[in-house]
């Protein structure tokens, strides 16, 4: 079998999802990619967690999405995956939820602004919304306009993606990426956790403004690019949960 | 023992239910059908779901409700569901719970409307909330009631109980169906996923309204029908968790 | 040792607590009585539940409070079990918690209105708020006015214990009671569940209003008295959870 | 190793945090303090909690934070826990989490009001939060800055640290402290229910306040100082979880 370690990191991921409470059934998958060979690996579609074995993930090429090894259907997903990986050369690992609060934001059509320092470790700015698909988009190639959309709108407010991992799909639910499979889902679970004190923050005092540019500068830096000083300097080649 | 695979089919959708976490102590109940032989398979009333067993499920009969075989009572909730199985013929599995978001829903007599693709992955439209029973209605037949005012607001409204499977019972809680108890459980699960987050993207953006009728037709087509696109070919004669 | 069953029911039901999630660290205690002996069993005080044996449950006399056996000091909400064992006759079980949702109604001073057939189910009618405390009554035998200040709620308001087993302490949290222990935690995990329907209902609807009085009567009733016919006919002498 | 039962007693905090579903990932911290050796000790920087280990546990020196034993990186936020340690003598533990409603109460720049016992039993009084830092504090020495705010605001309102065991870090989240890291660890729990326990009321009651004075005080002295009677007085050398 070709490609096992990456077939295993993804299978890690998807079942990280289970165990961080992200997804329900079915819902949800993650993806990784090796870049040299142009080779995606992402869940079979609509197949159960609890059966889900590393062999079952699904190899598809990045160029068009074609099976390149694996016996199942790829994630109904995949086109949207694909288009993120051409288009954020960064981007290792793809993660998609319907995580209930991060999923309510995405319905909602707002962005999640950046209220605190847990979302500022990970997300430098507020975590963005597409606009509506049109119906042609949505009748042709809905999965790939996906993940145009989300392109888009990191283009057009000139976010770079590896400073903002995240983005809300207008009503549908969050699609997160990173350098690995691992920190994907690592964006997913903090994400959640990041929009779920946003909707009580805003309960408790609805005009709670975001946190002031130098406290989000901070946080940001503290954890990524080249003055971050969390974490063990051992550990810059892994991620860092 | 007859029906064994029956019975063992509506306890396993039971313990679903607790798996789920949609149930406390002994609230819900799961039924099946074998329509061949005219037979539903019930859990028993009251019942705690720890001691449940396979053996302790209820066989009634469809056309009036008598026990068949069993030693326990049926769940009181017993002749709603032989009303939906009468009506719906299409319908092989009937669940029912208190879970805590739909509820609140059918306490607020308020349908769910489709705010996003989880809702459309599963409810081809808005959840519909049935009208009050009359006080004749309670006083006699009361659960047998209960049954019809779901299909006469799905009869008023035209909802064809393939495409929305899944009713609200005003002041009370929700009922879902499938094409077997796998799948009624399946969409019970779905249904408090999506009451849950409309709570939540109500309370970020009072004024959401639903999403397009394109996206809403695109979601559902893709999980149900000749155009069906998710989950694995050969899964077809499967529930798709 | 005298007593052992009583013990052993008492320590299930404080065990239960935590099972359900009603309590983090020492938080909450069940009781039970034999009322023959005129004795109460109770959780000693502040003693965590992970290290809690049946034998750490303390006996003390219904009439004046002293420990009858045990070796810890009983609860310091001991008091306020014993002037509800004292004033209302039938209860055989007394349980308090400072579970989240309860709590939260008891913190905002508002009976919980019967707003569906979970809450109709258990409690026959509004949940009772007590009113404050005076400054002497704090003062001095503050636990077992707190009893007392439940009794006179439910003497002015004309209701039954039997029919509404629970009430909110303003500013503290829910008491429930029961025939047995085990009732007396089941209507506490109910009251739970109840309170937090509630207030998502009041956030769908704020306007929400109580359930029809003929479907109140109707599910406490098909619980409760002669005319009952939920759960088993051989189960009548066990506590149906 | 030296300080063997320092470093198991802060690594069973920081094991404690997980257990009590207060962070996620590897955020948090928990340290502890041996007074006579002028020692903290405290969780390492970024490290999941699943592998931490005693002996990962770092230990730094009172007096200017250098590494006295350990191979890993100390938490980032270990200047914050050195000033709390130095301006607040009594303090033998303190606790950082994100967790999620204190969190929400952080960012939204509001104090929790004391709205009821459970509130009453930890906290005399509402539970502060902090200034924004300035620029200038954010950029220099953050993290010592971020313990300052804390004690200036405790100075400020002339609150005893002993009275009120925690702080809410503007923007950011909450610090508790206690007599032991276990007891820091107690405060971190029951802050967050207290939190969460607020946010539901203030939805049912937008107008709720405090809880009368004579009760606060006669909760929170039933379990603090000479009167105290909560609790087995042959645990007054342990900690009361």
């Amino acid at each position: 079998m070709r490609h096992a370690e990456l077939r295993e990191r993804v299978f890690e991921a998807n079942l990280g999802l289970v165990e961080a409470g992200l997804v329900v059934l079915s819902f949800g998958n993650a993806s990784g990619i090796d870049r040299d060979a142009r080779i995606v690996a992402i869940k079979p579609s609509g197949v159960d967690y609890a059966t889900l074995r590393p062999e079952d993930i699904v190899l598809v090429s990045l160029d068009d999405g074609r099976v390149v090894e694996g016996t199942g259907r790829p994630s109904s997903d995949t086109p949207t995956h694909l288009v993120l990986y051409r288009s954020f050369p960064e981007v290792g690992g793809v993660v998609h939820t319907h995580s209930v609060h991060a999923a309510a934001w995405a319905q909602a059509r707002r962005e999640i602004p950046c209220l605190g320092t847990t979302h500022a470790d990970h997300f430098h700015g507020p975590v963005p919304v597409t606009r509506w698909l049109t119906d042609a988009e949505i009748q042709t190639d809905y999965e790939a306009h996906t993940g145009r959309v989300i392109v888009e709108r990191f283009a057009e407010a000139g976010i770079d993606p590896t400073d903002v991992p995240a983005c809300l799909d207008a009503g549908h639910g969050p699609f997160t990426w990173g350098a690995t499979p691992h920190e994907a889902l690592v964006n997913a679970i903090v994400l959640e956790q990041v929009a779920r004190q946003a909707i009580h923050t805003l309960a408790i005092e609805p005009g709670t403004g975001p946190i002031p540019p130098s406290l989000l500068d901070k946080h940001f830096r503290r954890k990524h690019g080249p003055a971050a000083y969390y974490g063990q300097p051992a550990s810059v080649d892994q991620p860092r949960p």
